[in-house]
C-alpha cells in the first residue's frame, strides 16, 4: 500500500566530532521517504527553493518515491545548521533558516489522495490537520511532533491527535505532552488523547511502543561508530511506516516487527552524514541487521 | 551450586518523592543475598555492629542464606543516607557513616571456601582480591565496583579484574574504566582487562551484556510505580548470579536468561522501600514477570 508523507525537505549543515558536512540533503520527509521506499511506494509532499537541484533530486530517483507533490517555490530551501557535542548526546542549533518552508501550505495532488498510509511530519498541527482534510479515508495516520508545537499550539495539537492512529515522539516530548514523568502513566495519558499506538523514541536507549494489545521494548543497535545522528528519528519513522504499509495492517506482531525495522534503518542512517548510508543501502543488508536485532534481544523461556 | 557474596550490610535512610524510610535494612550484600536465594544457597560475608538486631536478621532467616560469615563488631552498622530527585533519576548522598564497615577485613569461613560462584560486592579491590585468595577454585567470579575505586585505586582494580569472569557496572563506570565514550568500544577495552562477560547496567534503560559469544540487550520493565530505586543494581546482581548458580554454568543462553532474571528481581525491588517487596515475593510472581519480559521484547523473524 502507498504512503503519503508531508514534511520538510532541507539542506543541513552538520558538525560532529568526526567532521563537517555543508548544505547536504536533509529534512524529515527526505529521510522518511528514502527509508520507507525500501518497503512501499511513497508520495512525497514538501517544498524546496530554486537552489534545490538535480543533484539533490537524485536521492529520490530510481526508488518508488513520487515527487509530483514536491513543490518548487521562488527563494531558498529550508536550511538547518547544528553542532553535536563530543558524545553526540546533545546538539546545538546554530541557525534555522526557514526560507520557503515558512510559507509551506501542503497541497495534496489528486493522485495522492487515496494513499492508504499517511505520515504527518513535524509541522504545524494546523497544517497536519489540513493535510488530513485533503485525503480520503486513509487506513493509518502516523504523526510526529515536537516541543515547539506541544508548548506553542497545545489546543491545535490536541485536535490533530484525535485523528491520529500512531504518534511517534521522544521521551521528553511524551512527558511534556502528558505532564507525567512516569513513562507508563505518560503513555496512557497520551493514548487517551487519540493515538491508539504510541512510539517513544529514546535515541541510543531504543524504543518503547505502547499499543492496544501490548507494550513492546526494543534496544537501539549497539554501534561502534556513530557518525551523525541527524535524521535517525525520521529514518526510524520511514522504516516503521514503510514496513506497516508493506504488510497492509497494524496487527500487534507486525507493529513489533515494524519497530525493529525502523530501528534497523535508523542504525544505518547514523553511520554517515546526510542520507549517504541510506542511499547505498541494500535490502539484503537491512534483512541481515534485522536478524542481528533478533540475536541481540532473543532469550529462551524458562 | 552455592554462592559466596562479600559486601556491605547496612542501614539506609532514604527519602524519595513518595516518602521517607529511617534506618531500614540495606547494603549491597543484603539485596544481593535475598534476590540470589530464590535460586541457590547463599553464603553471606559482611560486618554489622551491635545495633544490628534480630529484626534485621529476620530478613535472612527462612531462606537458604547462611549468615555464619556475617561478623558482628563492637560499634555501629554502616549507615547511608540519601535523597532522590523528583524523577528518581538523580540522588544526593546526605551522609555515609562507614562505622564498623571501615574496618571490614573479609574472613571467609572454611565452610564457604568451596563456593562455586563468588560475588565480590563493591568494596576495595584489594579486599576483593584478598577474598579470592581465601577461596578454592570458584567456577565463576562476578564482581561489582564503582567510580570511587576506578579513580582512587586503578592499579589495584586492574589486578582484581584479571581474576574476574563477569564484571557488573553501570554505563558511566564502563566509560570511566575504559576511557572510551562509545559503549561498544568501552566494552571491548574492559573485556580485554580480564572479565570475559561484561554487564552494563543502565537503570531505567535496561542492561547490555557483552559476552564471548554474543551481545545481548534487555530493557528495564516499564513500571507505573517506581517507589525507591535503592538496591536495584545489587538485586539485579543477585537475580543474575543466582540464576547462573542454579544452572551451574555460564553458557550464552543461560547468561541471557540470567540478565532477564536479574532485571525481573530488580523490577520488584524498586516497588517498595528497603527489601520490603523482595521479602514478600514468591517464585510464582518472579516467573510470571519473567514471562512478561518475554512478551515485552519478543518479535517474529521476517
Amino acid at each position: 500500500m502507498s504512503i503519503l508523507v508531508v514534511g520538510s525537505v532541507a539542506f543541513d549543515t552538520v558538525e560532529t566530532p568526526f567532521g563537517k558536512a555543508e548544505k547536504v540533503l536533509g529534512g524529515s520527509a527526505s529521510f522518511f521517504s528514502v527509508a520507507a521506499a525500501f518497503f512501499a511506494p511513497v508520495n512525497l509532499v514538501g517544498v524546496v527553493g530554486t537552489d534545490f537541484g538535480e543533484k539533490e533530486m537524485a536521492a529520490f530517483r530510481g526508488r518508488p518515491i513520487d515527487t509530483l507533490g514536491l513543490e518548487r517555490m521562488d527563494g531558498k530551501t529550508f536550511h538547518w545548521q547544528g553542532k553535536y557535542s563530543y558524545d553526540l548526546n546533545a546538539r546545538d542549533t546554530i541557525c534555522t533558516d526557514l526560507n520557503v518552508f515558512e510559507f509551506f501550505k501542503p497541497k495534496i495532488p489528486p493522485a495522492y489522495r487515496q494513499s492508504a498510509f499517511v505520515f504527518l511530519g513535524n509541522i504545524d498541527p494546523l497544517l497536519q490537520r489540513d493535510v488530513l482534510e485533503q485525503v480520503e479515508r486513509p487506513k493509518v495516520v502516523a504523526c510526529d511532533t515536537m516541543n515547539f508545537w506541544i508548548k506553542g499550539k497545545p489546543e491545535e495539537l490536541r485536535r490533530t491527535l484525535r485523528k491520529v492512529d500512531v504518534l511517534l515522539v521522544n521521551d521528553a516530548e511524551v512527558r511534556q505532552l502528558s505532564g507525567e514523568w512516569n513513562i507508563v502513566k505518560a503513555a496512557r495519558a497520551v493514548r487517551a488523547m487519540g493515538p491508539r499506538t504510541l512510539i517513544v523514541k529514546k535515541g541510543e536507549h531504543g524504543v518503547l511502543m505502547f499499543g492496544e494489545e501490548s507494550s513492546f521494548a526494543a534496544p537501539a543497535y549497539p554501534l561502534e561508530n556513530v557518525f551523525d545522528p541527524t535524521g535517525a528519528g525520521d529514518t526510524f519513522g520511514g522504516g516503521f511506516v514503510g514496513y506497516l504499509a508493506a504488510a497492509g495492517h497494524t496487527g500487534d506482531a507486525v507493529l513489533r516487527q515494524a519497530v525493529i525495522m525502523g530501528s534497523t534503518l535508523a542504525s544505518f542512517c547514523v553511520e554517515a552524514f546526510s542520507l549517504d548510508r541510506l542511499l547505498c543501502l541494500t535490502r539484503a543488508e537491512i534483512d541481515e541487521r534485522f536478524r542481528l536485532f533478533r540475536r541481540l534481544t532473543h532469550f529462551e523461556d524458562i
